[in-house]
This record gives C-alpha cells, sequence and structure tokens, in this order.
C-alpha cells in the first residue's frame, strides 16, 4: 500500500515529487500537460523550496517560458528566492518589456545584482527601459522591433529577414521602421509594400513618410487615447531628438491599463503597499493590511469622539444609539458611490481635477433626491418603531442632510486629491468616511439636542 | 464687442458654434486637432441634441472614426439618441467585434432597429458574435482574418493578397489560416514563410499544421491563461466542428480584462447596474444609486436592531455608544480586504471556489495577529479614557474577535458566492458588513451585559 493513488494525487504533490525524483524531463512534460490556466494555481500551492527547485531543474529558457504564466506579483516571489546568477540566467531570456517589469517588482539590491549577471546587451536594454515612468512609454516600449536605415533597397530588407530569421521570429515584422543615418524616424515599410515591390527598388521610394509616432515620456491615458483613436498594432517611440528608441504594442498598454484599474480595485478596498497573495508570508500580510488599518482606527477614534460630546443627550434618548451606526455606514456607501464614479471618470479623462465646480453640482442634484429617499425611509421606520414624529424628523433629516454632504464630498475629494498629486483611490475612502461620520454624528446629535424636550 | 474672445473659448463652445455654422470641414478639421484623449472630455460637456448634430454634419465614416475614440459607455448614450437609419450607417463602418460590443450595450429593440437597417453581411457577422457570451471567445473574435483553402499554390495567395489590398488593409496579414475545404482549421501560414518561397509551390507544403486553436466557448480567464502562455498576436477560435469561425487578437483579451477589472471596481464601490458617468440624466444616476443603497439601508436597519434589543445594558453604559460605530466600521475595513484579496485569487485563478478551508486558515492567522493589535489599541484607548480595566477588555476583546471573524468571513463568502454563480464583487460587501455588525455589536453589548457590575 505504499503506491500513491493517482487518481487522487493532486498536480502539486506530482510535481513535489518529479522534483525529488530530479528527472527534468519528466517535469517538464508534466507542466506542459497541465491545463491552460493551472500553472498559476498548481505554483500557489508549492512550497518555496519546491518552487525553487522546479526553477533549478528546468534551466533558463524553459524557466523563462514557465515564468511568462504565472502573473507577476507571483513572479517576484518566486525570484526574490532565487540566486542573482539564476535568476540573471532566466532574465536574460524575456523580452525587453518583461524585463524591465519583472526587475521594478524586486528590490534594489537584487535588481542590481541581476543585472550584472545578465548578458551585457540585454542588461543595458533592461536598464534603459526600467529608467522611464513604469506607466509611460518608455516603461512599456519594447527594444524588440525592426529598423533600417533609409538608404537600402528592398533585396537588402529582404537578405536580412531571410539571414536573421531566427532570431526575429519573435519580432512583428509587419512593419518595420526606417531611419535615416542619424537614427531618426523618417518613415514606416509595411511588410505587405515590401512583398508587392521589385527587389531593386530603393527603400525609401516605398515608405510611409512621416509616420506617427510617440514622445518616450507619453503617460498611459494618452497612450490609451492613442490607440483608441487608431487601429495600430504598434507605434513607434521617439526621444526628444527625433531618434527611435522602441516600439509601444497596442497589447502593452492594454495589459498596463488592466493593471492599472485592479491596482484602484484593491487600494480602495484597502489592499495597499503592493498586491497581497495569500501564499506570501503571514507576517508582510498582516503588517501591511495593518498599516492601512491602523490609520483608520485613529481617524475613526477621532470621529467617533464626537458621540462623547453628547453623552447627555444620547443619554436621554438612548435609541439614537441605534441610529449612529446606520448613519454612519449609509453616508459612506453614498459616498463611496461618488468616489468611484470621480476616479473612474477621471482615469477615462472625462473630467479634470480642476472641474470642481462642475462635479459639485452634478452630485447635488444626485444628493437631494437620494437623501430625500433614504431619510424618508429611516425617518418613518423610526418614527413607526417609537410612535415620537420628532425622533423621525431628527434621524431622517440628519440622514438626508448627510447624504449630501457625502455624495458631495465623495464626488469631489478624488479631484482634489489627484490636483495636489496624491493618489485618489488611496486617500479618498478614509478621508470621506471620516469626515461624513463626524458631520452625521454631529447632525443627529445636535437636533436631537435642539429638540430634546420633544424627545423625551 | 459681440465678437467672442477664442482665448478664452473652451472646446465645447468652438463645437458647438461649428455645428450652428453647418460647416462640416471646418468641424472636421476642429476635431482632428484635438490634442490626444481630449474628445472623451470635451463630449462629455456637450448638451446631447449637439452631440447629435455633430454626428449628423460628419456622415457615417467619420462618426464611426469619432466612436472609436469615446470611451463605449458614452457611445452607447450617443447611439441611443440616433435614428437606426443613421446609427445602422454608422455601424457598417466599424470592425465586427466593434459593432458587437456596441450593439451588446444598446437595448434590444433599438439594437434590433439598426441591424435591419445594416447592410446584411455586415449584420450578420453583427448577429452571429452577439450570440456569444461577450467575455468569451466567440464574444472577443474578429471576422476580419485571412484564410485560403490548402489547395491553393503561393502565387494564389500572393493574387489575392494584391487584388484586394485595400479590402485587407485593416486586416492583420501577418498570419493567414489554412482551412481543408470543409472550412475546417489545419494550418497557419505565415507571410514570412510565404515571401521567402518559390511563387509555385504549393501553399500545403509551408504552412505550419495543427496550429494551436481555441474553442468558440472559451471563457476569459482561459483566453488570459493562453496568451500569458503563448508569445502570440491572435489565436484561431473554431467551432465545435473544428470550422474556423474568427480569430482573437490578444489585445482584445486584455482589453476585456481591463473592463472586468473596473467592473469589479465599480461594483465594490456600489455602483451597480451599469457604470455612471455624470452626463447621464440625474434621474438615471440617482435609481441605479439607490437600487445599492435601499438595499444596504435595510441590512443596515437589520444589524442595528442588535443594538435595540440590549438598550439597557446601553444604557447603563452609555460610553460604549462610542465605540458601536468605530468597531462596525473597522470589522468592515479589515472584512473588506480579505474580499478584495480572494476576488483577486480568483479572478487570477489562484484559488478555486471550493478551497474554502485553504482560504480560512490563512485568513485566521492574519485575522488573530490582526485582531491582537487593534484590540490592544482601542482596548487600550478606552482604558486611558475611563479608566476601567473592564471596559477596556469588553470593547478591545469584541474588536479582537469581530475582526477574526471579519477576516474569515471576508476570505471565503466570494468563494462561496461564485461556487453558486453569484456575482462576489456584488453581494461580497453588503453579507459582509451585516453579518460583521451584528456580530459585533453581540459582542460588545453581550460582554458588557456580562460584566455590568465592573462596569457602572
Amino acid at each position: 500500500m505504499t503506491e500513491p493513488n493517482t487518481y487522487e494525487e493532486e498536480p502539486w504533490e506530482k510535481i513535489s515529487e518529479l522534483t525529488k525524483s530530479k528527472d527534468p524531463s519528466e517535469l517538464q512534460i508534466f507542466l506542459d500537460d497541465l491545463p491552460l490556466g493551472e500553472a498559476a494555481h498548481v505554483f500557489s500551492h508549492l512550497k518555496k523550496e519546491e518552487v525553487l527547485e522546479v526553477f533549478d531543474m528546468l534551466g533558463p529558457e524553459l524557466s523563462a517560458d514557465l515564468i511568462e504564466q504565472l502573473p507577476e506579483i507571483q513572479v517576484a516571489g518566486i525570484m526574490d528566492g532565487l540566486s542573482p546568477d539564476k535568476a540573471a540566467s532566466i532574465v536574460d531570456q524575456m523580452p525587453s518589456d518583461s524585463q524591465a517589469d519583472l526587475l521594478g517588482d524586486l528590490s534594489k539590491e537584487h535588481t542590481e545584482a541581476i543585472l550584472e549577471k545578465m548578458d551585457e546587451e540585454e542588461a543595458e536594454h533592461a536598464r534603459s527601459l526600467m529608467e522611464y515612468e513604469e506607466h509611460s512609454a518608455g516603461g512599456l516600449m519594447i527594444k524588440e522591433y525592426l529598423s533600417y536605415p533609409v538608404n537600402l533597397k528592398v533585396n537588402d530588407v529582404f537578405e536580412d529577414l531571410r539571414e536573421n530569421d531566427e532570431e526575429y521570429s519573435d519580432y512583428d515584422v509587419q512593419y518595420t521602421y526606417i531611419t535615416d543615418l542619424e537614427g531618426k524616424l523618417i518613415g514606416v515599410l509595411r511588410l505587405r509594400d515590401l512583398i508587392l515591390s521589385k527587389k531593386n527598388q530603393s527603400v525609401e521610394n516605398i515608405i510611409i513618410h512621416n509616420p506617427l509616432s510617440i514622445g518616450v515620456q507619453t503617460p498611459l491615458d494618452e497612450l490609451v487615447a492613442f490607440f483608441d483613436g487608431h487601429n495600430f498594432i504598434g507605434v513607434p517611440v521617439v526621444d526628444e531628438n527625433q531618434k527611435l528608441v522602441g516600439v509601444v504594442r497596442r497589447s502593452a498598454v492594454e495589459e498596463a491599463s488592466e493593471e492599472f484599474a485592479t491596482e484602484q480595485f484593491l487600494k480602495v478596498s484597502g489592499v495597499v503597499g503592493g498586491e497581497e497573495l495569500r501564499s506570501m508570508p503571514v507576517g508582510i500580510r498582516s503588517y501591511r493590511r495593518l498599516s492601512w488599518l491602523s490609520v483608520n482606527i485613529i481617524l475613526n477614534i477621532v470621529a467617533a469622539s464626537i458621540i462623547a460630546f453628547y453623552q447627555d443627550t444620547l443619554e436621554a434618548v438612548i435609541v439614537l444609539a441605534v441610529f449612529l451606526p446606520i448613519i454612519s455606514d449609509m453616508s459612506g456607501c453614498s459616498g463611496n458611490q461618488a468616489v468611484a464614479v470621480s476616479i473612474r471618470e477621471l482615469t477615462m479623462n472625462l473630467v479634470k481635477p480642476y472641474e470642481f465646480m462642475r462635479v459639485l453640482l452634478k452630485e447635488l442634484s444626485v444628493g437631494l433626491i437620494n437623501g430625500l429617499v433614504l431619510g424618508l425611509l429611516l425617518g418613518t421606520v423610526c418614527f413607526i418603531w417609537k410612535g415620537n414624529v420628532y425622533l423621525g424628523l431628527v434621524v431622517g433629516g440628519a440622514l438626508a442632510l448627510n447624504t449630501i454632504v457625502a455624495v458631495c464630498i465623495g464626488g469631489t475629494i478624488p479631484l482634489v486629491l489627484k490636483r495636489f498629486g496624491f493618489d485618489p483611490a488611496l486617500a479618498s475612502g478614509p478621508i470621506l468616511t471620516t469626515v461624513t461620520d463626524m458631520c452625521g454624528f454631529l447632525m443627529v446629535l445636535g437636533f436631537a439636542n435642539a429638540f430634546l424636550s420633544k424627545l423625551v
């Protein structure tokens, strides 16, 4: 009964076994046979030592292939555990934009150590890409593109394509870029035009002159707009001297947009300081979550101190204690909707950070309607429960007014934060809830205090 | 002084003027000169009638170009206002996957009316794409690809490329797909191989046989995994009989991922029933937001009713009313972090909906640490303020325990919802906060009740 039952064996158990048997080819076959998209899940079940052993067995090229299948954040954890030598041999096998992405996720020292062990030319490419803002044209571009000087003939290009067939097999050869002798971009040569031309034709006669290009500093939102407006697979990138320095592919821009949207989703939910995977050590997970929670608990204590000031009022009308958390939570909900709409409109470039008044007026109208409806609802519940119309008015009125406050603050705070260089996704939530909590508590208890004789 | 000051004129004012002057060519020049990414912002400032007038002036082809630059959700609003005739003439100019996307965003009746006015072949393509799940291979594929039967010679393909140069100019011709005479996919022909082959060579001899392909029902997460694992620009899509039906491009998959991430971000923030733009009518915006808020207020009232049951305890120890909103809010924060991590891990396929226990154990360890830290913090604040160690223990202990409850529920509820076919991004938040509110109120007030003699 020592034979394992293969029907019940999980794939990570099998991999763990295969690494022990030291048979790279069987391991490779097993990994290749994993169903589409399963690699990430399987690797999330392996212990760190097992993962490192897998990469030791596979060799650089197969390791690089495997790494391309795993999510970026998972890869960063793996690379951290590899020796610089081993890591460098794997990174050498990857395209330049993936290299820069991956190295950018590691610590500075580890990155430097890996770069030093890398192939010199590859390391230089990676270094030059890492100098740019991650989500700019420079950070997203690839170095693997074809460019030729303008003084060639059609046949010269054909010869080069034929000779370097192997090296170019991962390149997009549909478009090649034509530069003058100083490296300045002057045209695009379409493969289709190359095919349809005579061999002794000069390249200059068949290129498209003055092609569209983008500057190396172009930010992500403009890149998105560019590809929305142009049905291109890629666009050439030029430096401040109009020299061709890279190509940004449409798919890289769309991948970066996805990353950005995911980041926003995680940040508004309080996952900050980097993405969290459950396979990370519990210390890191706790620490990151606490860094957010500890700010929040302090803001919460500050907001709740309002209640302490009105202790006497609350003691006189104890039923209000039931409504305080409702008003706090509902104002937060209303405000967060407005925050999300503003963050989205800022991302889509539909609203500019300076358009404060425009957003305020738009939110005010929604706030009036929603405040009225929610206030009426809660006020009625309160009246039916306690039979005191003044109590209903205090509770309902406070929620109505605080809803208006919440949507106005929620709608505008992302604009203000963005304008002053802060991250709206990160800071809007805590600021919003603190202000609306204070304001809400103040209204309920202040109104109650004013009408105290009618409530008791 | 009737001359407008052009230095201060906003671009939407200029457009509004140009539509009045009925000069399409000037309007076109002005729109072309707008800086990259500005069209969306400018159009968000125009009144609906003005937008419709712009499209009336531009004609179908230029309208289609303009529409490609605007965000999908903005376009849906515009199309709704156009006559079916006008809308059909614009949609006719778009690629098939954009057609299906756009029509899918409109009401059924309007879509049907537009399809009837469209070019017959275009309409048929759009209809066939709309039959598939939006985020599956079928919903994402394009019909604009090149395929040839296997019995051709190299020269025949060249001839076809040359003859249809104009029509194919928007196609990706780097790869052409080769089918047998029944339309089944049997190979891929790379343009580079075509170029390097003799003209009288048979196509069959230079194709890559048994190319990778995907089924028409393949869901988005598998498509993402496919492109992660393969450095392809596109992949052919086959139906259940292995017949070639379309091509899914990498960029379409990445765009769909971005949409999905954005949808999740909006849903967890309570923006449901479709994306909201502030340019939409206030009635729709209020109604959509209220549909979410009204569910939440009822859940809130249910949760807060716990407090009503303990009114006497609360009256005896009124200071607890200060801590109830803090415990409610902090438990929500801790739980939402766990929700976000789970939703993210589900999307990345790092965790499966059935791995309940695995997630529970992982969250438990974080919950223990964070609960201890937060509980200690709040308990100490309470003790320092009131000088009663039992009060500190009740408040701190309740927060500590409720943090553990919150992260355990937050981590697992998305898995449970997904497993039973619900949308985790939509339902996790309200369920989480209701349960943790009830649980938190019950703990604070229950503990206080048990130690009542020590607290007063």
